[in-house]
């Protein structure tokens, strides 16, 4: 890879297989910045973690299907390293460096995390610690591979501003700029809707359409859609914004004469519910076949794709290994580069091994 | 090192020289502790950055100074592993997945940890996240090595019970008895008040009379000692109790009788609090004599004495990095162990390859 080109990290928790709000706000785009950018992904298996200690099994289990989903959508090893979190030591090491550059009030403010307890519902005083924490270690995940970009949605830019102050505040402290000060990359789809309706297409709100549906699970999906819930009736005139089946129409759809004018169709009334699914459907099944096929064919070189992960840990560990001794070295605490040094220059050792004996 | 004799780990912050508070709480204990189990002395400079992040010079130049203390008070390389935390990056990881079996009420309800708040003063909404944590990675440090017992001060003992709670939760959690739960070893002695007469001799309280200190230094500290403030003139009769000269003398004389015949003296009135100091300078000069003079000694090999640290940590790795693993197998996330051993059965590697190109 071209050590000029700028870094750009993105990852995932590895806690469920990647579905369509996954591809249209971030994967689809990381298979193009991949040509552009020096590209990191984390399978965030640590993070996982913070929510799931008391399962890791389908953390584990996860990282070989959310790695299938990145090589079926069209990821290539070559120009992007895939990495797993937990192997990369250095990681743990810089976030308890970043821990001491943090107040407990400043986590306890961040948005994001606010936002992401509500949802967890871990219970009165049940919070784990980690999960507290983890933007600090998303900031340690960052600087670790000095990317200089993060794509990112709205809601997770407050987690990326933790970044950006531990930063500043790190280069200021340690009086070295030895940390990148990373900036949002904000697609134009960020998140998709979930064929319920709801906000976010999410696997814990069983919502929706998954990389690796066989045909006949997307189609039932995306016939079972939750559209405009005062269009009873064809002739009835129909809402198209907030109507998840229009907004994945914007998303995926390429003949958009074509849909501009359902759309019009729709709002005046007289085209049914069932007339927009098939068409969508149609446009699904085109976008999905292709990495369902690619992603069945990797499947049959497991082991490949392990090796895969295996060589993209290993770039990213090298990488993450140079900005931890920066880190250390800044803070002046690179013992075995500078005071064990002087342990080189021992000619009576024996003497002084004896001596404290007594 | 015997393999059957039980794992003792103790440690101290590299904030500064140590004293003859920690001679009596701690150090004395250790030499003698070192001939009956496998000791780990860890010198926490990670511990000791949470809350001294915008000064690491501090703690960098107080490794050796902690290290030539324990040398010089008779901890023997031989018999001791003395380890520097930072080098032991297993300690960082397995901290991150402790944290997740944790609570933040729970560390916030820590009594040693609220105490602890109050002297350091790090002001409204500004307690560093890494210090908060900290009960987190001592448990990290404790079952690293396996230790079944750690001599803590009494005021540490909710410390312990933090780990003990985390072993519990991980054996439980993930099925297998991996970590070992340590027992306190509360010292007969575990704190001496400070020569100001407040209840602990510590560096940041000025108070302290310390292992390297010089002759005269000594003296000059015993005859500035608080006594009994009622104790006006000689003839006055005097309180031995909460005295800090006479539990000097308690800790560190061993004529017993003498002692007990002063003290009678000293109760009833006549004797002067000079003569009872001078007694006292007498023994502490004798005690701390052998100890600076080793500790010159020893400051005339530092390359060796980095070399003592580099062989301690490396052997303190080993055993960090074995328990690592057997969490990491427990936990079900030992990739590179099980899942990776896999990618040993590609045969067309090439072949894969050019598959993702598309």
């Amino acid at each position: 890879m071209d050590e000029k080109k700028k870094i750009i990290l993105t990852g995932d928790r590895p806690t469920g297989k990647l579905h369509l709000g996954h591809y249209v706000g971030s994967l689809k785009n990381r298979v193009s910045l991949q040509n552009q950018y020096d590209q990191y992904i984390l399978i965030a298996d640590m993070q996982a973690l913070t929510d799931n200690a008391g399962n890791p099994q389908k953390v584990r289990d996860n990282i070989l299907e959310v790695a299938l989903d990145y090589l079926a959508s069209g990821i290539s090893p070559k120009k992007t390293n895939i990495c797993i979190q937990s192997m990369i030591p250095e990681l743990a090491e810089l976030t308890m460096y970043y821990m001491n550059l943090v107040s407990v009030s400043r986590l306890e403010r961040n948005p994001t995390i606010k936002e992401e307890l509500k949802l967890r519902k871990f219970g009165e005083g049940a919070v784990p610690v980690g999960f507290l924490t983890y933007p600090i270690s998303q900031a340690a995940d960052i600087t670790a591979f000095g990317a200089s970009l993060v794509p990112v949605g709205e809601d997770q830019l407050p987690m990326l501003e933790q970044t950006r102050e531990i930063v500043r505040k790190f280069n200021q402290t340690y009086k070295r700029n030895v940390l990148v000060e990373p900036q949002a990359l904000v697609p134009e789809i960020s998140r998709l809707p979930g064929i319920d309706g709801k906000a976010k297409m999410s696997k814990s709100l069983g919502n929706a359409i998954y990389l690796a549906d066989e045909p006949d699970v997307i189609r039932k999906k995306v016939m079972s859609m939750y559209t405009d819930p005062n269009h009873l009736r064809v002739q009835d005139p129909g809402n198209v914004e907030n109507n998840p089946v229009f907004m994945y129409l914007d998303a995926f759809g390429t003949d958009k004469d074509k849909i501009a004018e359902m759309k019009e169709h729709y709002r005046r009334g007289g085209l049914g519910d069932v007339v927009v699914k098939k068409y969508l459907n149609e446009i699904l099944q085109e976008v999905l076949e292709p990495i369902r096929i690619r992603r069945k064919e990797f499947e049959k070189y497991k082991p490949e794709v392990y090796k895969i992960l295996e060589l993209g840990t290993k770039n990213a560990r090298q990488l993450a290994s140079k900005t931890l001794a920066n880190v250390k070295s800044a803070m002046g605490i690179d013992y075995a580069q500078s005071l064990f040094d002087e342990s080189k220059k021992i000619r009576k050792w024996k003497i002084v091994i004896q001596k404290t004996k007594s």
